[in-house]
């Protein structure tokens, strides 16, 4: 059966991967716009054994295509180009909100 | 700072309030449609000590009212109202998607 919904915490821990298949990270939560429950941008956590190499990115919905059969997600962009775009979002200073330097990064919002 | 977005994580485990200000349960997961990221319903898990009294009832997004200093959640229905709808979503048979039984009780949605 083709479910047409997900649950969010089936999508927090979901494995994310670029076009050529390489594994990009893990997407560690959604950020909801408040009124309208709209998912503004996943924040897709990337790195390794160090917490000093972990980085958080944020994606849009738009450019994730679910893969049922291994829970995980698709998407066009790589980890460079990821790796160009907001890099602000690490550690403790996480912002949760309308300023976060996502909105300084425009391009993403339009893939 | 007033944000416009929420951590879907923040949003998991959120308690819910009803109008009179009793508490109705907590918010366990959101679902969402696949492909436009929107919200179509809170899960919000009811019910007290024992398994067996744990229910799990939808909540349309919109019936929501967020609480930013308690990170909580209010709503109009009442428990009672919640308990007249839909109750199959507990337990181990929960149906992650759109031949979910809250789709036969249109009600929730036109709060």
């Amino acid at each position: 059966m083709i479910h047409n919904l997900v649950a969010s915490d089936r999508v927090e821990t979901a494995a994310v991967y670029d076009r050529d298949g390489q594994k990009i990270g893990i997407i560690e939560r959604l950020m909801l716009e408040k009124k309208t429950g709209t998912v503004a941008y996943a924040v897709v956590r990337c790195g390794g054994f160090f917490k000093a190499d972990i980085h958080h990115y944020p994606l849009p919905w738009s450019s994730l295509r679910y893969n049922l059969g291994h829970n995980s997600y698709e998407t066009d962009l790589t980890l460079e180009e990821l790796q160009s775009g907001p890099s602000e979002l690490d550690g403790e200073s996480f912002d949760w909100g309308d300023r976060s330097p996502v909105y300084r990064y425009p391009r993403y919002w339009t893939v």
